[in-house]
Parts: C-alpha cells; sequence; structure tokens
C-alpha cells in the first residue's frame, strides 16, 4: 500500500505540466511582452496590459461587453530583434472554442513582418483546442536571414490572455518599436468589427484596412453588443482618435435602432467635434435571407436605418453612410454563418467599403 | 446517506441526453438522408452510406488514409421539398476539433439551396465544440417562401458520420434529386484538396468548383497523405471518372516525388486511358518562406517536380501541369498557417486555376 502511494505520489510529481506537450526550444531566452511595444488598446489600461480597456469604470448592464473588453482583441505587439527565430509562449484563461471561427482566432497568436516595407503574414501561432491546455509555447518562425527583422505579433480575439512572452536566441537582441500607424480610427461595431469570422487575429476587418491604409483602425466591436447601447457613449467618448468608424446597425432591432441613433450620435459629435463619423449599412441583402420572416425584418430594419440617418445627417456635416449593398458576387460566398464574414467575405468588405472610407478620410486629412 | 444515493440515483436518471440542448422543433418529421440521394462518393460504400469509399479492400499502411476513407467528405445529400423549414440531426463520431479550421467545416453541415438557376449558400449547421455532444439538431432554415425547393445538403470534412435525418414540416412531401453534375473529376490531393481551413463544408475547392463549372470535382483528399504512394494507386484507377486532377506535390518530399510519380502517373494512364490528367504545382512560392531552410527546400522540389514533369509529358500526351505560381496577391493574406488556405486563398487559387482546368476539360468535351 505504502509503495503504491508513493508510486502515485512519483506519478503526479512528475506528471507533464500544461507545457509538455509544446515545450520551449532550447537556447532560447524570453522577455515579457510588457518590455515591448502592445499597441491597439482602446484606452490606457491599468489592470492588465492585455485589455481593451479597464470596464469597470464603465458598469456596463450588459456583461459580456465587460467581458470581451478583458480581451486583447485588436491589440499587436511591436519588435524589432536580429533573432533566428521568434517563438512564443502564451497562456490564457482556458474557455472552449467556438464554433464559426478557428482557435487560431479566439486563442491563437498571428505574427507579420515588415518585408520590402509591407507587413505581410510570417506565420499563425496554432493552439491545442483543448480546454485544459491554456499555456502554449510555439515556435512561430525560425532560420531567419541574418540581420535585423521587424515584426507585429497580433494577440487572441476572443479570450483573455494572462500572459506573454516572446523568446529569441540567446545571444540575440530584441527591442520595442514605434506603431506604424499615425492616425487612429475608432472602429466600433458588432462581432463583424470584433472579428468574426476571420481565420486568423491579423484577418479582422480593423487589422485588414489597418495595413492596407496606414491608419490604426481600434477594434470596439462587442460580439452581439454592437447596439448603440446608451451605456457605451462615456466610453466611445474618451477614445483619443483622429475619426470613428460604427458598424453597429447589425445586432439592434429596427425599433432599437430608432429608439438610440440620434442620442448616439448627437453625442459623438458633441465629444468628438469635426471629426468624421462614418456609418456601414447592414451587411446583409434582402437576397441573403430565404427566411421570409427575416427578410421582411431587414427591408424595414433598412427603411428605418435611411430616415434616420437623412434626418442626421441634415443637422452634422461629418456624418456619413456607406449604404452600398454587401457584394455578394453572383456567389453569396462570403459567409460561414449568414450572420457572420469568412475571410471572403471580409476581403470582399475591405474591396468594396476601403475605397470610400480612405476618401472621406483624405478629406479631413487623414491619410 | 439513502436519501443522498437516491437523489444522486435520480439526477442520473434525468441527466439531460445529449439532444436536450438543441430539441428537435415541434410538427417535423425525419426521413433517413438515406432515402434521399448521397453523392460524391469516390466509390459505392456497402459498409456506410456516409464512408467516401470503403477502404478495407486496399490494405493501406497509413492508417490515416483509412480513417479519412470513412469521413463523410465531399459528400452532398440531393433532395426536394415544399416543407416552409429544412431540420438537420446527425450524430458524428465524437472528436476534439483541430485548431486551424472552423468546427463548422470538420463537424457541420452545409445546406445550399437552388435560386434563380445558381446553387447559393443557404445556411450552415452550427455545432457544439464540447466533444461530449456528438447528437445534433438543427433547424438550417424555416419560413421558406411556398412552393418546391431544390436542396444540396454538405457532409462534415472532418469526422465520421453515423446518421443524418432531414426534417420538414408534417405535411411536406420531400423526395431525392438527381445530382445536378454529369461529368467528373477524379480530385485527389493533400489537406488542401480535403479541404483545409475553408469555412465550411461547402467552401472547399473542389466543392466550389463544381458549382461554378457543373462538374464534380470528387473530393479525395487526404490531409497530410496526398504524397502519391503506390497503394493509392488501385484505389484511383478503380474510380469512374472522365478526368484526374491531383494536387499531390505538396505532402511529399522531394525524393518521394522522385522515386513515386513515375510510376504513380504511368499506372494512372494505364487505367484511365485517354482521360486528361492534370497536375498542380504546390501552393507555395519561395517568398512564401521566410524560414530559410523551408524556403531551399521548396526551390529544390520545385526544381525536382519541373525535370520529372517534362519527362513524364513526352510520354503521356494527357497530362498537363498548371505551373502559375500561388496567387498571393501582394498581401500574402490567403492563408491561415502558411499550409492550408482560408477562403480568400481558395478564392484567388479558384481564379487562378479554374478556367485552366476549365480549357483542358473542354478539349475532352467534359463541359
Amino acid at each position: 500500500m505504502k509503495k503504491l502511494l508513493l508510486f502515485i505520489l512519483l506519478l503526479v510529481a512528475f506528471a507533464p505540466s500544461n507545457y509538455a506537450a509544446e515545450k520551449a526550444p532550447k537556447n532560447v531566452k524570453f522577455v515579457d511582452a510588457q518590455s515591448l511595444n502592445i499597441c491597439g488598446h482602446t484606452l490606457p489600461t491599468e489592470k492588465s496590459p492585455f485589455y481593451r480597456f479597464d470596464p469597470e469604470p464603465y458598469g456596463f448592464k450588459e456583461k459580456n461587453i465587460s467581458r470581451y473588453a478583458c480581451y486583447p482583441t485588436g491589440l499587436y505587439v511591436m519588435f524589432r530583434t536580429n533573432s533566428s527565430q521568434v517563438v512564443a509562449t502564451w497562456e490564457n484563461v482556458p474557455r472552449r472554442v467556438g464554433d464559426n471561427m478557428t482557435a487560431i482566432t479566439q486563442l491563437g497568436l498571428d505574427l507579420y513582418i515588415k518585408h520590402e516595407g509591407r507587413w505581410v503574414f510570417c506565420q499563425s501561432g496554432r493552439v491545442s483546442t483543448d480546454t485544459e491546455k491554456s499555456k502554449r509555447t510555439k515556435t512561430l518562425v525560425k532560420n531567419l536571414a541574418e540581420g535585423d527583422k521587424e515584426f507585429m505579433l497580433y494577440l487572441p480575439l476572443w479570450c483573455e490572455l494572462k500572459s506573454l512572452e516572446i523568446g529569441i536566441d540567446e545571444n540575440a537582441v530584441i527591442e520595442p518599436i514605434a506603431s506604424p500607424y499615425k492616425y487612429k480610427v475608432l472602429n466600433y461595431g458588432t462581432s463583424i468589427t470584433h472579428g468574426a469570422s476571420a481565420s486568423r487575429p491579423g484577418m479582422t476587418w480593423s487589422a485588414r484596412m489597418s495595413r492596407n491604409l496606414g491608419i490604426d483602425f481600434i477594434n470596439v466591436g462587442f460580439s452581439g453588443q454592437g447596439k448603440m447601447q446608451p451605456e457605451i457613449i462615456p466610453l466611445l467618448s474618451k477614445v483619443e482618435c483622429d475619426a470613428l468608424l460604427c458598424y453597429c446597425f447589425g445586432n439592434p432591432s429596427a425599433k432599437e435602432i430608432e429608439e438610440r441613433v440620434d442620442y448616439f450620435v448627437d453625442e459623438l459629435v458633441k465629444t468628438h467635434p469635426g471629426k468624421p463619423i462614418i456609418f456601414i449599412r447592414p451587411l446583409h441583402n434582402e437576397l441573403d435571407y430565404f427566411d421570409m420572416v427575416q427578410r421582411e425584418k431587414l427591408v424595414h430594419k433598412l427603411s428605418v436605418i435611411n430616415r434616420k440617418i437623412a434626418e442626421i445627417k441634415k443637422r452634422h456635416k461629418d456624418v456619413y453612410y456607406l449604404d452600398e449593398p454587401f457584394p455578394h458576387g453572383d456567389d453569396f460566398e462570403g459567409s460561414v454563418d449568414k450572420s457572420h464574414l469568412n475571410d471572403l467575405g471580409f476581403d470582399r468588405v475591405i474591396k468594396t467599403y476601403q475605397p470610400k472610407i480612405a476618401k472621406i478620410l483624405r478629406k479631413y486629412g487623414i491619410k
């Protein structure tokens, strides 16, 4: 019996830790990501460098908004290194992944490298979907050519991040670099803005438009909660930005839009005077819906939006409305589940709306 | 103590079944999918209508090939109904989902509807990623307009399917309809062909090209195993098809390609005389790789492929090689993890290669 107990004790003592399956490679030294430049916050944070903003001061009734505030959605770490490899060790608060996105998007990392003057995809940080495993170590890239390289590491979109360390060659140097972006656009919205269903954290609409235009589109998307609730206005009012982009007609009902949009716009115009506020119509067409009840609801909602926006534009010259229908092509393939976009859908959205957004921003000197 | 035991017993007795979370709606009658038209098989099956083919006769050394044979990858169910709704109840062999694809792609369903002469996306069958839950019921679409409608339901790409029933209004009629495709192209290959990382089962390269061209591209992709192993040849030789498309230079090493490709092609030409056999180069470019070792390996592999294909084309007039580099655009965004394509990557592949594939097929009267 004693021997059995001893055996069990030894088993427990030497049981593989969460790290065991993905051991850190040898001859690598780690630095805390906090010693590098973490960008993309909605507001500066005190509770954690991996929060978008500290939710407490706002007392959100909707607890999902507070939860999503604590996700590192849209955050990215900027650094330069002469290492031959980039390793990452990170730990998230464990959660089971949702079904309409990859686990990489929800829990993983996404490394971009500066290549011939552009930020291009280098490699994603893949993850186990085992909910028991929340500590992860991955060699993101190795055998790099000699010399300094600049990196941008996107953080997970749909989990709370407890820690992140970057590993490099023992004899290499790593240092923070500045964000590549001068201007900031607050990108407020729904799950579409949050990132559903991009295949990697760097494939969100915000992240892609940022790289394309060289302007920081700050991800302030709240899945299912981009409803222009009055309680969100104090947050949006506080954000230092040069323009606002609002994709917030998908989540609320026609009635909620009718009730909320005037106050929402009036307040934002007050707190962000002279800045362009660009609204985008819901990314659904009548033809999306073979469900006739949903189709009718959408037609009604679009008529409410059109009427309200026409009224608002009369009193606010800096409010814009992009009402081009979502570009389905003739194949309707841009969605994963009718509500959320896949990478093809996001690509079509970008092709349609980005030039129009850029044109408005240029009028305000944002370029 | 007795009371506690009784309490636990009652708890267990009335514990919710797997179905509890997703109850079938009322006033719905179900029919077995086997009474409809299940299409897309590599070969007719005896063991299960949801296998691509029965693996036993081939005695594959690589057990993953046998495992993947039993997945309903690329299978689709054809039916017509006048129901106002389409419900699905399905059960898969439980498994934890992989990280670089959605659970919908791996375990879910994907419903297409015939709309103005085209097959267009109607709705996906979303799933729980809880490995305890493998029985699923989903209302895919409801409130349909009156009248007969034709549907195509794609089955999951990465799990074994135990059962599938389609639910319709109690007073409605459902009946099998023929496959919309006349010609068949055997699409042999790797995980890219298998479907990694399309966002839904209907978004694979095979499924999209089938709908686009009206030709059935049969999904014979084996993740990680599209290596032209000699043991796969008896299977490919038996398939009744009008042409062969082979994306099989990604998985094997340069050495394996050197050793295997002659025998692979010679045998297929023997068993499929006069049919076009179209090879596609690996969907990676030198520039993909910031890992210099990988880059060098790819350059070497491409030179081996070019040499071997040039030799083969001299002796086989019906062998084609599409060597256009993978169309990265200037943003490199088409991949989820450098190995697998996202929907944007597949879209670019289709834009580049589909016209060339269609042109070759037309020469053989396949259109």
